[in-house]
C-alpha cells in the first residue's frame, strides 16, 4: 500500500510517521507538510527530522503555511513551542524536495497507477483542498482519502469541533465533498487510542532508539494533554489513520454524507455526519465509530519496534 | 408541584398531559397551546380533548400559531392530519381560557408563590421565549423549565436538529440562554422511552377507557414512527420532561451551558452542548443523558391507570 | 389619520411625538415604549415627559425591555444617560396604560376599523414582532407599517446596517415579511433631515415653550452627533417616519421586498433591498430613497408651532 | 506597466484584453484563465483565440476550472453557450503554457522585479486565492491588485453581490484581506461602461478587423444583456480593469477595508466597504466610486484601434 502524509509533527504525527515507516506492507510515497499543530516552518523540520530518525527515504515538500480562507490557528499548548517539545531530533540527513507540497502530492498521485495511492492527511485539509483545486484529476485517481479529523457529535476544540477541521474549515468542506472514497478517523475513534503507562512501557521495551524516542515524546505528550485536556493518558491521534489504511478492520464505520460547518456561530468546524438509524447510505463516504484498542497498539508497537 | 404544560397535542403530548394529570403530586396550574406539531387550531382542539378525558380543570388557553421569525413547519406525517389521528377525542367539556398563552402562562407564574411553578415545553418554544420577553420577571419567578427538545449531537428532523427546536430555533435561543434553570429532556432520553409491544399491553392492562386510549394513540404512532423513522417501538417523547419534573433521578444529566445554533448552513436548530470531558460548569443549565426506562414507565403507567 | 408610536425617546424621537401631536390631521392612538436608544425605564419616562409637554391625550404603556434573542445594544453616546440629555422634561401629568405595549398595540388595531391605524415604530422592532406573533390578525387590520430603520446599501453602526435594525434584526425580519404594506424610512432619507443651524434658528423663533425645547434638544444632539458621527448638522430621524404617514408625496420609493440579514458575519442587521434596474416588483413594501428636505422642514416646523 | 491578466472570457473580458494588448504603456506578462463566465475549457480556447486575433505573445495557462469550496456557477445567459457567443475567433496561432495557470501566474510575479506587476482578475478570484495560498510571497511581490468585481452597495446576480464575487466568495474573502494593495473596481463604475451605439460606432470606425470584432461582439452582449438585464447598452465591465491600472485617474476612490461576506442568508457574495462619511481609513484597499465614462471610451477605443 502506498500512501501519502500530508501532515503537521506533532507528536502524534511523529507516531503516524514512525508507523508507516516501521509496517512492511507500507510505502510512503511522499510526506507532504502543512501550518496546524505549529508553523510550516517548524512542523517541517520536524518532519525531516523524524525522517532521517526512520530512515524514510520518500520526499519531503512543505506545503501551505495557512488556512484557505482563515488566519491560522496553532496548539502550542499541546504540542510545545517547537511543535515537538520533549524530544531531540537528529539533524536532517536528507534536503527537502524543491517542488510545493500541493505538487508533490499531485505529481506523486498522477504519476502513480490509478487507484495506488492512499492520502493519508493528519493536519488541517488546506494542501489536499489545494490539490484538488489545481488538479481535479487526483479525485478519480486515488484508492481514497484517509484523514484524521472531525468527529461525530464530538469536539476538542469547541464542544463540537476538532482541531485539524476547526483550523480549515472551508479546506474541509472541499475535500469531504470531492468525489473521491473518504474515511473520516476523527475524535470517536481516536480519543480511545490513548497512550496509557502500559503502551509507554511497552515502547520502552522495545529497547530501541526510536522505541525511546517515542517514550520521550510521550512523557510531553502525557503532561500537556494532562493539563490541557485532562486526559490521564494522552489520546494518539494521527496513528490511527494510518492503521486505518494498514487494516481497516480495526474500526467499525459509519457509512454516511459528511459535511463541514462553515458559518455556523457555534458550531463551526464541525463534521455533521448522519447517524439517525433510520436514514441508510449508499455512501462513499464513511466515519469510524469504535476502534479496537488493543489490535490497534500491537499493530503500532510492532511496526515501531521494527525500525532500528 | 405545580407545573404549566406548554404543548403541542401530538400523541406524546398526550400521554404527557396524561401522566402529569394522574399523578398524585402534580398539580397542573395552566396548559397552553402552540403550533408545532399540527397547526395551533388542531393541537388546541386536541388539547381540550384530553382535558376533557383526563378531568384536567386547569385553565387552558391558545399561544402562537408560528415561530418568532420563520415559517411553521407541523409534523402531520407522525401525528396525521389532526394532530392526533388514531383516536376520537370526547367533545371539550370546558371553554378555552379567553387569555392568551402567553398571558396565562405569565399570570399563572406572577401569581403564584416564587418558585413554585416549574414550566414544561414540549413543543417548539414560541410562547416562552414570547413569555419571557413580555415578562422578564418569569425567569427569577419559576422553579425551573424542563423542556422535551434537542439532544446531545443527535436530531431527527435533520442530522443534528430535534423537530421542536428546530421549528423555531430563535425562540430555543432566548429560552436556554435566559437566567432560569433550565433541564434539557432531548432525543438522548426520550429515544429510550419507547412504547414497546409489552409496554403498549401494560396499558391495555389497566382495563380503563384512559388505558384504551393510550393503546390507541400508540397503535397510530407505532405506524406512523415505523415508516418514518425505522423504530419498531415508538419513542414517547413528552411524558420523559414530566416524568423528570416528578422524579429527577429517573435519569443522569450533564452540567453545561446549551446554546442553540440559529445561523449554520447544516447545523440550524442543534443545541450545543459542551460533553468534552475535561471542561467542567456550574451552569444552572443540564441535559439528560440517560433514562431509568423501567422506572420511567412504571410511573407512567401507575399514574395514568388512576385516570377514571 | 390614526398612527400607534412605537418608540425609544431620544431625541429624534422626541421630535417625531411633536411632529404627530402637532399635526392637526394626525391622531396618536397610542404610543408604547421600547427598549432602544436608552433601557425600557428611561425611555418610557421620556415619553412620558414629551406627551406631557405636548397635551398628548394616548394612553401609553411601557413594552419589551430588550430583544427577542439578543442582548440590548443602547446608543448612550447620541442620547445621553437619560436617553434625552440636555432637556429638563416636566413631571409626567399622566399614569402609563396598565396594559403591556404589546397588548395596548394589539388592543389599539383590533378595536380600531380596519384600515384605519397606521403603526409608526422609530425604534427596534421588539415590540411589533411580538404583537404580530400574539395577534397575527393585525397584519390585516392595519393600513400599514412605517418604520425608521434600516438603509438602501447604507448603515451607522455598522458599514451596513442602521441601529434599530441592528439592534433586533430578528424582529425586524419578521416585521418586514409579514403580509402588511411597509414602508422603510431608512439612513438614505433620514440623513437628508439635517437640523441645520438655519432649522433650528425657525424652531427658536417659533417663540413657543415646545420650540425651545426642540432647540435646546438639538443643541445636545448636534454635539452628540458631531463628535459620534461626524455630522455638522444631526440627521433627525425619526420624524421622518411621521411625515411619511402625513405626507407620502414628501419622498420617492422603491417598490422591492426587504429582507433582513440575521447570519452574516458582517452584513447581520442589514436591510436588503432590490434596487437592480432589470427587476420590478409588485411588492407590499417598498423603502423610501429621496426626501423632499425644504418640504420636510416646513412640515415638521408649522406642526410644532402649534403647540401651546 | 506589466500586468498578468487572470479572466474567464467571456465578452468584456475580450475587451479588455485587447485593450490591453493595444496600449503602448501595458506589457502582458501572462494570462491565466479561470472558470467563471463559461467552464474553463471554453475560457481557456477563448482566450487563445483573442490573443491570435491581437498578436499577444504572453504566456497563457489555464487555472482553476471551479471555486475553492463550492459548485461553479457560469452566466451562459450572458455570454452564450462558448462564452463568447456572436463572433468566430481565430483558429489559436499558439499553445497552452504547460504551467497551471496559478504556476505561471506566481512565477511571473518571483521572476519579476518586486513592485513592477500588477495582478488584474476580471473573473472569480480562485487562482489568485490558490497563488497566495501556495506562495504568499507574491503579496509582497506585486505593484499591487485591480479586479473587476463586487460594488458598494449594488449587486447583479443577487440583490447585493456581483457575479465574479459571488462564484468564488471565499477566494475573495482571501484576496482582499490579504497585505497587498487591492483596487476593486466593481459595479459602481462598470455599469457606467456602457457600449452605447455610439461607442459602437467608434469601433466600427476604426475600420480594422479587431473593430469589427468588437462591434459583433457588442451585438451579442447588447442582446443579451438588455434580456437578461434590461440594460439598453450593456456595461462592458472588464476593461474598466485594465483601464484603472493604466490610468487611475479615470476614476474616484473611497479608500476602505473591503471584506467578503460568506455565510449571510442573503448576503453571501456581497463586498462591504464602508462608506460612512464619519469614518476615514489609511487603508492599502480602495473601491472606485466613479469613472470618467468619455476618457474611458477615448482610452479603449484609440488603444484597440492600434491593433492590426
Amino acid at each position: 500500500m502506498n500512501i501519502i502524509l500530508d501532515c503537521d509533527p506533532g507528536h502524534d504525527d511523529a507516531v503516524a510517521m514512525l508507523l508507516a515507516a516501521g509496517h512492511p506492507d507500507i510505502e510512503i510515497a511522499a510526506i507532504t507538510t502543512v501550518g496546524g499543530n505549529q508553523t510550516l516552518e517548524k512542523v517541517t523540520r520536524n518532519a525531516l527530522g523524524i525522517a532521517t530518525l526512520a530512515n524514510i527515504t520518500a520526499p519531503i515538500a512543505a506545503g501551505c503555511d495557512r488556512p484557505l480562507v482563515r488566519d491560522l490557528l496553532t496548539s502550542a499548548e499541546i504540542h510545545g513551542e517547537s511543535g515537538l517539545d520533549g524530544v531531540t531530533l537528529p539533524p536532517p540527513a536528507m534536503d527537502l524536495d524543491p517542488r510545493h507540497g500541493v505538487d508533490l502530492m499531485i505529481d506523486t498521485i498522477m504519476e502513480s497507477e490509478p487507484g495506488t495511492i492512499t492520502l493519508v492527511p493528519t493536519g488541517p485539509l488546506t494542501n489536499v483542498a489545494m490539490a484538488l483545486r489545481k488538479e481535479p484529476e487526483i479525485a478519480s485517481r486515488v484508492a481514497g482519502v484517509t484523514f484524521m479529523g472531525g468527529g461525530v457529535g464530538v469536539g476538542n476544540y469547541s464542544p463540537v469541533a476538532e482541531f485539524n477541521i476547526l483550523v480549515d474549515p472551508e479546506a474541509a468542506a472541499a475535500v469531504v465533498s470531492a468525489p473521491w472514497p473518504v474515511t473520516m478517523v476523527g475524535l470517536d475513534v481516536t480519543h480511545e487510542a490513548q497512550a496509557t503507562p502500559d503502551v509507554i512501557d511497552r515502547f520502552r521495551s522495545l529497547g530501541t532508539p526510536v522505541g525511546q524516542f517515542v517514550v520521550d515524546l510521550m512523557a510531553f505528550f502525557t503532561e500537556s494533554n494532562e493539563s490541557e485536556q485532562a486526559f490521564a493518558s494522552p489520546p494518539v491521534h494521527d496513528p490511527v489513520a494510518v492503521a486505518q489504511v494498514i487494516d481497516p478492520s480495526l474500526m467499525s464505520y459509519l457509512a454516511s454524507p459528511i459535511v463541514v460547518e462553515t458559518s455556523g456561530a457555534h458550531t463551526t468546524g464541525m463534521t455533521i455526519v448522519d447517524r439517525r438509524p433510520w436514514m441508510s447510505y449508499d455512501s462513499r463516504s464513511r466515519a469510524a465509530l469504535t476502534l479496537d484498542v488493543e489490535r490497534f497498539w500491537d499493530l503500532v508497537i510492532s511496526s515501531i519496534g521494527r525500525l532500528r
